[in-house]
């Protein structure tokens, strides 16, 4: 009899293929990688942040899941860990020490309080969960003890590399395990699963390290207070500033709770090296004069909450932003985060901040293989087939094209969709079906009820409003009431005495000459009001009414 | 007696300064530099476009405007024309050929019919309209006919750049007027109002004449039709296209409304070659192979309205995207357009075009200054004072740090916001008061309607959406009836029942137990709902109440 296929899916964020969650499956035994987020676009409304659509999982009640792998501690990576533990709380999770600590703090502050079995593992370690067998390896990324995995299966070795760059200067760890990647190369790598998101980046992303000048310089003008901001996972960009406030004889704050709780645990497994006499409590920054300090604050994306944003707008409870402050922003923009990140910028501008950002100076580097590292990645690992993953669809096309220069036959060239199901067998892989689902929306409290329709209708209440009017009516459909209007976002009513009247009169004569319209009514008369509005003001508010008989 | 002084007012658009408008007064005199839009921020919900408060002009009926001059003829510099010549039909119009007829379109696009008196001038006319004598000099930017002032005054001469680079090598028309900049700076200049865009971009601005290798790569190579996004304005990559077009034997369709008005004009007044058998009715585009076709089209912004979205999203009228079809976005994403951008090279690679973008090919190049031509033209012109002008305040603080960096007395930069009035006088150049007023939004057929209240407005119901409840209630205050429930962008109603019982309890029992509450008792009620309503789901959508006595 033929072995079963090995089947593997892409489990769906939203625009990045592949980044959040991924499925391997044999024969009803099953591992995932990683359970992580995304930030809605622009026009997903309200929408808080969005969770892989892992549903249909739930439904396989025949599929064992023998464990889930973390590729690395980032939001996109581990952000959905506590809707994954809700629904599978008794499967295993693999991490290496940071990750772990990092979802540890993501359980505690998500409530999730159940005993979940953490199995910490190093990299260079073997994972043997029958049919797999997982060798995760160390990569470089912009946060320490990130690793990809070799996962042998029945149909051969897939190589799964996480996010990662070649970095061969890191701040903080070792360089990329070259070694480990040629020698997958020479077992033979069925598949090779990458990260695509620079895959329109000509050249060589540049070493962590290339941006301690560009502090130095900083460091060495700066006659006030200095303040970095970053991701607070960036734990090496954190090395970097305690380095220079060693250096440069300040007092490094860290501000913000989730900045505070990561560097606490970077310090406790020893990650970061933060001499205690460097570190400052935030209350007793007064005591110190502003060219003996150094803070890192969060917010460097433009996050209304965020400390940052708070400084820029004048509304942090307890600091603010001092004329001669050095304010850099060690980050790039994420697309759909420029508007927000340029904005907070000229804000700390008026309020007389002298601020760095990465087009005047090199203050930040990106985490991801640009071209020439993705051709490096399969020169070591000499792919029978390649899955470009993590990147938009221009990524993954792009990243496919450099694949096949390096020698990957075209049709070898696999271009997925979230939830398209890759079949391995002795023959080949293949595209087959595409399971249902999408993604799932967390706005408040709730989980996935917010849908395609409340969305469509926050869109257009965002570009014109609403306008609705309740009125009395009698037995006859006769209005015997002066209409009452509610309105918002359309116009402002208080000013438009001409257009409140002509509503009005609309109203009444809509239900003069409809009276017998009955169960339609209701209809005709919101139809009358909306062509009026247009008429009036070319906009096209949502239009309700309420006809109360009495 | 003193001599008056002469007023300068950068009049407001949105985040850039000083540029859709200027005003240049000198005892009761004035002259105005251009009357552009703006384009709203993702967060202004539902707004079309925004043009410049200049309210307080027509307010002033001491003050004679001698004329309007325009700079060149892209949107933000002549989008508001038609508002202008609304508010003053008297005032002339003094513009360059190809600016006059963009103008004299954009009137009649608005249905503006009164006689508009349009003079059009050279570089190097001298035009006196005392007390000023303006000098329009040539500059290079991405749309032909550009010009820049020099503007004498009796406080001295005014160098205003308008948008510009040095480019030696323009594809259409001559290249900048260096001589006539020196003369400037021989003469004395006391004020130079510059470009800043590009001022966070170190090193000089590549020719547009650059792109031509890239456009000649992706015409030797494509196999099918090509398709060229850019700019309807872009005269220059029009022209390169219709080259390419020529050399590669393809035959060049303009297509969208804009864009063949456009080339029309521009062919009509000789600023564009193309031959008539290369140019194509798209309505012939049936007849030929695709790789005898190369189309224009417009969209290269990710506006939803243009060619590109509709190929991309498959609504336009007659045309589809191609399996084979080369599609190359002239172009690079204004801040804030990212996310819609790459969306829309993603959905165009979805129906199997190979898309060329700027971060893989250079076929685009900015049409603005970089900082060594800031240098230059600080060089050049030797300013006494210099006020940075056309950006955000990032890049008028950067522009006004090369200044310094370049001679200009610290105390001599000025860095004003829209409405900030300069008073210069022999003693010096001064900022003085800040005139009310910002700018006007644009929204459907109301002009300055929609205010910061209403915009706020729909940034709640985009976030949370509404409810309303609607309930009867007999003299004494009880429920008489079910309330009524109207909501949209909360919750998908429908599939929750529980929350809907929460929400009729929460009406009942608030009215049952405030019953005497008269007046306050609608604040009472909403209050209460909408605290239930962000227990149950930790949102907070805009809750209204009508409560009627019968």
């Amino acid at each position: 009899m033929a072995k079963p296929k090995l089947r593997i899916i892409p489990i769906g964020g939203s625009g990045e293929i592949g980044k959040n969650m991924t499925l391997f499956e044999y024969d009803n035994r099953a591992i995932v990688i990683d359970a992580g987020i995304m930030f809605p676009a622009n026009d997903m409304h309200g929408v808080d942040y969005i969770i892989p659509d892992f549903q249909f999982l739930t439904q396989r009640k025949d599929l064992h899941i023998l464990g889930i792998f973390f590729t690395h501690g980032h939001e996109d990576h581990i952000g959905a860990v506590n809707h994954f533990v809700d629904a599978f709380p008794k499967v295993p999770i693999y991490a290496t020490r940071l990750t772990a600590g990092l979802i540890e703090i993501k359980l505690r502050n998500n409530s999730v309080h159940q005993d979940v079995d953490i199995k910490i593992f190093k990299p260079n370690d073997k994972i043997v969960l029958q049919p797999f067998t997982i060798e995760p390896f160390h990569v470089c990324h912009s946060i320490p003890d990130c690793v990809g995995f070799g996962i042998t299966t029945p149909h051969g070795l897939i190589v799964h590399t996480g996010d990662y760059k070649f970095d061969n200067t890191p701040v903080y760890g070792a360089p990329p395990d070259y070694a480990k990647l040629a020698e997958f190369g020479q077992r033979g790598v069925r598949l090779l699963m990458a990260d695509s998101t620079n895959a329109d980046r000509a050249g060589w992303t540049p070493s962590e390290s290339t941006i301690e000048p560009a502090f130095d310089r900083v460091f060495a003008n700066a006659k006030g207070r200095i303040l970095v901001a970053t991701f607070a996972s960036l734990i090496s960009r954190i090395q970097l500033t305690a380095k220079m406030a060693q250096k440069y004889n300040r007092r490094l704050v860290i501000s913000g709770h989730t900045m505070k709780e990561y560097v606490k645990l970077a310090r406790e497994i020893g990650y970061i090296d933060i001499p205690e006499d460097v570190l400052l409590d935030p209350a007793k920054m007064s005591s110190f004069e502003p060219h003996k300090l150094v803070l890192m604050v969060t917010g460097s994306q433009g996050e209304p909450s965020a400390v940052l944003s708070k400084l820029a707008t004048g509304k942090h409870r307890s600091m603010e932003v001092q004329r001669g402050d050095t304010i850099v922003l060690s980050s790039h923009p994420i697309p759909g985060n420029e508007e927000m990140v340029y904005r907070t910028i000229n804000k700390l501008f008026e309020r007389g901040a002298n601020v760095i950002y990465d087009s005047l100076e090199r203050v930040h580097v990106s985490g991801h293989a640009c071209q020439e590292e993705m051709r490096l990645m399969i020169g070591l690992t000499r792919p029978e087939y390649i899955m470009p993953v993590h990147g938009e669809l221009r990524h993954l096309i792009q990243h496919g094209k450099l694949a096949m220069e390096s020698g990957v036959q075209p049709t070898n060239v696999i271009i997925g969709e979230n939830g398209t199901v890759l079949e391995v067998d002795k023959y080949g892989i293949q595209k087959t079906e595409r399971i249902p689902g999408g993604y799932i929306f967390v706005d408040g409290s709730s989980v996935g009820d917010i849908g395609k329709i409340v969305i469509r209708d926050r869109e257009i209440l965002a570009r014109d409003g609403f306008l609705l009017v309740a009125v009395n009516v009698n037995r006859q459909g006769q209005p015997v009431s002066e209409p009452e209007i509610v309105s918002r976002g359309f116009v402002y009513l208080r000013d438009s005495d001409d257009l409140l009247t002509t509503i009005k009169n609309t109203v009444i004569e809509t239900l003069r000459s409809n009276r017998n319209a009955n169960g339609k009514r209701r209809e005709i008369l919101e139809d009358s009001l909306s062509r009026v509005l247009y008429n009036e003001t070319k906009r096209r508010p949502m239009v309700f009414s309420i006809i109360n008989e009495i």
